[in-house]
């Protein structure tokens, strides 16, 4: 795990989060992305070495829209930079923790992800995040 | 907003918890330490230069205890690391955020800290802190 890769955030609204995140942080995000395999659109601001992702759901049917049906608008998963997901995802398994998708798939900002389930981290969200090359 | 200093996450034992999270993140806590003001016991994690802070409530009467109460374990908060915490709280009051309290407290890892109130902020508990010098 070479660093905090991002913070996700999910939001009813990006834009009106936008809005708030850039006086939050002085910086507007340098890019917003609609990820259709995951039904989200994404804005990112960085901040240090570490992006804060907000996420908004489009419809209802994806993991977004659910989690704050659920719970809220609030934050999501937490995201580690990894050299090789592959070599990770065997070494957690191995020490015991179950993996969403164990076959990494395309994900925002360039990325290879995949994630730990909650129920095995103190129901913290973790996404694994290796740099398409 | 210099960076993201350190996320925080409510756990329910905290002896548990960094076994979990040395798994993870392949590293050991660089230290542990009590805060009698915020009757929690924490432990830090280095993960490139931001940190993950586990935090255990001593008790019920304290916001971690309260907090797992009401939502279950999880992320807590994200603490972004300032310069000049009384100029950042005046700015985000300026700007229409609620800050929960205007006078900085000692909180861990020898900073100076404030929170905003989450309501002004997607639901996300935002902290800010100086470190003391």
């Amino acid at each position: 795990m070479k660093k905090v890769e991002h913070i996700g955030i999910a939001v009813s609204n990006l834009d009106i989060a936008n809005e708030l995140y850039t006086k939050i942080l002085g910086t507007n995000p340098y890019k917003t992305e609609f990820v259709d395999l995951e039904g989200v659109k994404t804005s990112f601001f960085q901040s240090g070495e570490t992006k804060i992702e907000l996420l908004e759901g489009i419809g209802e049917n994806n993991a977004i829209s659910k989690f704050i049906k659920k719970r809220g608008e609030g934050i999501h998963h937490i995201a580690f930079e990894v050299e090789d997901i592959l070599y990770e995802i065997k070494r957690l398994k191995d020490r015991g923790f179950k993996i969403i998708n164990e076959t990494p798939k395309k994900g925002a900002d360039n990325k290879l992800i995949c994630f730990i389930h909650p129920k095995s981290t103190n129901h913290v969200l973790i996404e694994l995040c290796q740099e398409i090359k």
